[in-house]
């Protein structure tokens, strides 16, 4: 099972975070993003967004890195990290949003302005990224997890541009619970970081 | 079951939309939006985030329009919709992401701007319209519906923001599969529109 894979991508280390985490094999390839690899074939025949990480195994071609997670806790990592209830799944779901939406263009965006040099309106980035940082905060000062009383893939995908926030520019000394919650991650077994975190 | 509703919301159109395709009847509540019903008590504490649509189903709250459409199709809508096996699962997943953040920050945005007067960067939303819908068109050619050889949650999710693409100033017409996608979603049984749609 193939992840083609950027090493400084937040959303790559989605996937490898959690593979690490339920203790999932997976062959990672390394991608020339800088020299576009991802744009042109075979890439962009596996992906037409031009983006990574792109999962292929066997049959199953994968783009978005919130369903990998699902394609991979469902296939290989069991009821634990995304269980077969309706109900618990849309619990997932919701963080599933939020990593796709909220911090993708709050931390997530915030990071590309100020470490890459992205022309991207970084007050907009910053105002996005107070406000879901303050719902997290407010959210993890109730749960340990976010979304079942257990880690599932939820805290997975959002995780990443969560504990990369700084590298946008961005403090997180006052958001003790999601403090708390990174350092929770972290002492998970099977833990991986990335560069930067 | 309640849905805390906003006519005018395609957010909330999704879960109408769905629910009537499935034959699930919903107790709709329409929410005081210009009053900003939603931002306190008693549907800031169902929905800390301030957004429609809520859905409450007994002991069931949840935030976000993917993840109840996740909620209902496999809770009440069945197999067709949301299928239990975990590859098929994230073919819908990838969708799910797409509505969360391309439509919903590109032609979602864009109507905002344009019919509502939000101060959003216009160019911006544009810009992300033109990225998603020619990506949405592309693959509208080789396939009548959006992750699977049938419709599912997938397509209620990126249907109406991209039905309402006028209503942010965009002309659809260039998108022929695009705009045949939309006519066969309008043929589905059980099909209900909203304003504008």
């Amino acid at each position: 099972m193939k992840l083609y894979d950027l090493e400084l991508s937040g959303n790559c280390y989605k996937v490898r975070l959690f593979a690490s985490l339920a203790n999932i094999d997976l062959d990672i390839v390394a991608v020339d993003f800088l020299d576009g690899e991802h744009k042109r074939p075979p890439l962009i025949d596996l992906n037409p967004w031009g983006e990574l990480p792109i999962l292929v195994d066997g049959a199953h071609v994968l783009r978005d890195s919130q369903a990998i997670l699902v394609y991979l806790a469902g296939t290989y990592g069991g009821a634990a990290w995304w269980p077969a209830e309706p109900h618990l799944q849309a619990e997932i779901v919701q963080w599933l949003s939020t990593a796709a939406n909220e911090i993708h263009n709050g931390p997530g965006a915030a990071r590309l302005v100020h470490k890459f040099g992205y022309a991207i309106d970084k007050a907009d980035t910053l105002a996005r990224s107070a406000r879901i940082l303050t719902l997290l905060d407010d959210h993890l000062a109730k749960h340990d997890w976010l979304a079942l009383s257990r880690p599932t893939i939820a805290d997975c995908a959002v995780f990443p541009y969560v504990a990369l926030a700084h590298e946008g520019g961005i403090d997180l000394t006052p958001f003790v619970q999601i403090t708390a919650w990174i350092s929770r991650i972290k002492a998970l077994p099977g833990y991986t970081g990335m560069p930067g975190i």
